[in-house]
């Protein structure tokens, strides 16, 4: 039996409650929350639950084998550090931390204390990317020439963040996850919309080694609610509609090849192959349900989860990089020495 | 009545000949191209069509008042300079030349001799992109904080252009006409797929004086075709789909506000006022018959176009801005100088 | 204080209890089902709860002021029947009941006992399903010409009823609360996959007093899941797709006129009026929110459902009548004396 | 060398010549319309076609060596006669006939003149329908449970005909062409919006020996364009989407089968197969070319048409039968006799 502290009730907090309630041999000891009605709702909800304001009487708390930091992420660091370092495994929310150097502190508290330390970047567990990955392990794809998301929707302004640590936050984390190379290079240009906010728009570019690219648009002021992505193959293209109820991986059997006929007079045009589409079925578990049972496996067994504290970083970094090229009109920032690439 | 010669009968002529051939008062009279079963198709469709292969027995018929140049890109300066110095009336597909300086040459050329020099932007003239004007100038939308397009399919990679020039083309040019401010500042990167051709995927990024964004994704590699602007305004925001059959203008009655309420313990939100969609009905007269219906008009009562020279070198200055930008890991080149932003 | 008990907790049962739950001076006393690994369920989530085997301990049960039945349809009649002789106020899952006869009996017993019979016909209480009925109260439509509702998804097949009483109630539920009229004649058709079971597939068809027709396809055995009603009004139509995240009605300004002008030589054609369609916003309150907050409120202040017994009885007399018509080849079946149209 | 005459220039007859004069070997030589202004469409767009408004100028034409029918169809029967019995070989659009009779009539005709008399299913021609021919004549789907077939729009109500003969004669003729069996019984109901006109909205059912339905709704007065249809497998099932694009048809791999696990105590479920979704490529050849290019092989090579006289009288006596179902409120007839089913 573990048990499991959990630190912050408001949007994400509840669905992690819920779902490591739901897991066999886990019990949710505590909850902390400075808001008081939400601490009434855990109550009303989980009268077994013991409510707190404050997070260090979770990461205290004896009975506690494991923190979930599900506070706002500028206090990510803070509480997952505090909890560490009173033992606790801990399993923190996008993103890691607020700087790459507070998530490198993190990582080396972890494995000197030999304990887990996960992020849930939740969209890798989903059997959408899972599938994704798959393709692209098994060579399905051919080389990747692109990887181009569009996440936006209205609303969730956040004071503490711009929109790429909200949004893009997930694509590069699925990214991370799915792609055979890390990239080199990072720049950005973003709009700042109300004065003394962040940027709530923002376009995010990455360049790889071998000359693909990657391109995120995150969007707090669209109004339509968009999360699509199209992965270009040399053999195999994939689009990504995460908006769909079922059909939310498409594989387009579709690809380019250089036609080497006689030139026409006023344009050479790539051959291009067009097959079928086929759209794979897909499991229906709540990726959240893995990414606790994923947790709670690493822990009992001592295990490296799939999304380390590592992962956790080199998505910070890019973000840091790109916030530091938002700043510059989107001049390019090199990711050379900080991700290995 | 007006005689129009047609130089390019590849994948826009035939088109063009249809509609000017459909208008009262309008004969065409020449058709030139270098493919012999082009003009062999010409000559089944039209038998009473004159056909030539070069370019230039269309420029020096007398019988021709003005000339259509809807020949590839590479081409497009010295057809439309050479009919202008034979006196002749010019239309020249996007984008008006190769470079500004080529541009600037046809401007002068035509403002000397007082011959129409107009640019076919037919996005302009499509009921979905004037209606959108229309709200724009009524202010209906408040300010507008960006405007993203994204232009992709499979297929039809050109040796003489990168795709920036053939596809993002049309969306600086709905642009020029309908936002109420010029970029100064242009930036792009690129992906080159095929050794030898020019870039296949694009993302160009404007920089406007209010802070505003414009953005445009453009690509040849894509497994499925999207036509999708998102328009953001501070009171309204549009979505504009080219690609529905009917409700390709989606005005949302949806803005931002920032909340002056306390402060929330863990995020400060912007509150979003959200209301109903509203799909304008659109008439649909095809736009290329408009586009030749205009250019008549303009010849016939010495009009300056809507789409004029100006417009058309606006234009190649962003084109030629983002190219050298894609040449340079996407380094932001100004523009100020240039449109005089 | 209101105490509820609810019998059943299979698939919508779950749904029962967390939204009488989170009502204020509402408590959830005692919850029955015949399945042991419910009834754990229930203890998990909530250990307050009294959990027991048979109806009639929630029924007879002293503390509970009201009996929700969500049992399987065919055991309604009894649960409800016991419930109000019990004294318990009683909402019931569509349908009322299994056959009209039962349904007027449950009305008289609750007349007589001067207690709340409602049903939950959960659509009506949607945003969707309100603001269209505001839409025809406000004569927005003009006259009702046709009602077309399709319901179908793969799976779920229930071997008590057929797909009309699972799926097509939905619809007949909707069409009570919204047309101005009731239907005097339905036919239906259907299709039975499986030896032993009941029809799978079917086509009801209703007419009206003014010659409008009313159609419903429910289907369990179709690939996709489709919740899609069009409704024809002579100014204005309607299209009410449930399966869209926030579009879900849209009202087209498009209508008919005989045209006037000159007979054509080979048809005379109608003119059509198309103009904007526009999509409400709805409001997002989950409909079983409302459903269970008006059953309270019915039951404090002694008011008359919304969806009462009445109601109830008239979808499940054209349920009854439809079944009939099924076995019959799809010969109509008056409807006059039964609903009094 | 093939000359083809055409009667009727109105919706469908500028397509028809068209495709006619783009085949090789073929040439139109008159056409034959009521209204001059449709005549001097033709002769500003083809000044070499003799133009004619008397359609028996053409069926007495002795340059033209067959005759296809685009007049209304209240006139099918007397022009197609009328050339048969001048010894032309006929194409008639559909439906074939006004009556059953008329032609069953035209099929002797031909019969005993050893002509061609063909009829335009074009649907028959697509690519969409050709796959999903193949994909049934495979027994990739199994046992057929269900035809399921949506035709709306605005518009276009006719006064010669009910909505049955104009949309659905469309998919009765799909049905013919790729179902295994033949309906054995009809009923529609239908509902007149205007007087004087016939019916605007209509839904026909068919029953099959194997008690497989077919079913379909017509409809001129609805806000959208729909044109969808489910095809129901015991292995797998088809949606087939004409309004989209690209992905026209799609194929799950869905099923049911008893499950036969020990009962439930509320319900006995079916069990499901769900797997994945496949968009077979389909080549984009225009049907109408491929109608014209079959009637020319079958007149120069003496063939039988896949489309012949007996398919179009099939069509046309389902037809006259849901006519009759419709004036009687919807009362079964049987297609025994007259389809042999």
């Amino acid at each position: 039996m573990i048990t499991v502290g959990v630190v912050g009730y408001g949007y994400w907090g509840p669905n992690l409650v819920r779902n490591f309630g739901d897991l066999a041999d886990v019990r949710v000891g505590a909850v902390a929350d400075l808001e008081p009605a939400r601490l009434a709702t855990v109550q009303r909800r989980y009268p077994w639950i013991r409510t707190v304001a404050r997070y260090e009487e979770v990461a205290h708390d004896p009975a506690v084998d494991a923190v979930v930091v599900a506070s706002p992420a500028s206090s990510h660091y803070e509480v997952a550090l505090a909890s560490l370092q009173a033992g606790k495994h801990v399993l923190v929310e996008k993103p890691l931390a607020a700087t790459s150097e507070q998530a490198a502190r993190l990582i080396d508290e972890a494995t000197r204390r030999r304990l887990v330390l996960m992020v849930d970047h939740t969209f890798v567990y989903t059997s959408a990317v899972r599938r994704i990955k798959e393709l692209i392990a098994s060579d399905s794809l051919g080389d990747i020439l692109y990887y181009d998301a569009v996440r936006t929707n209205l609303g969730l302004v956040r004071r503490d963040v711009n929109v790429l640590w909200d949004l893009a936050a997930h694509d590069l984390a699925i990214m991370d996850h799915i792609l055979p190379r890390r990239p080199h290079t990072v720049s950005a240009v973003g709009f700042v919309h109300l004065p003394g906010t962040h940027e709530d728009i923002a376009y995010l570019t990455l360049l790889f080694e071998n000359r693909a690219l990657g391109h995120i648009h995150a969007n707090w002021l669209a109004p339509v609610k968009v999360r699509r992505t199209l992965i270009g193959g040399s053999r195999r293209m994939i689009v990504y509609d995460d908006m769909e109820v079922t059909e939310k991986v498409k594989v387009y059997d579709r690809g380019t090849a250089l036609d080497e006929g006689p030139d026409d007079v006023y344009e050479k045009l790539v051959a291009f192959r067009t097959g079928d589409m086929l759209a794979p079925r897909l499991d229906v578990t709540e990726a959240l349900h893995l990414v606790a049972e994923h947790f709670v496996e690493c822990v009992t067994h001592g295990r490296r989860p799939l999304t380390d504290g590592e992962v956790g970083l080199r998505v910070v970094t890019i973000l840091e990089a790109a916030t530091q090229s938002m700043a510059d009109q989107g001049r390019p920032v090199s990711l050379k020495v900080s991700l290995g690439a």
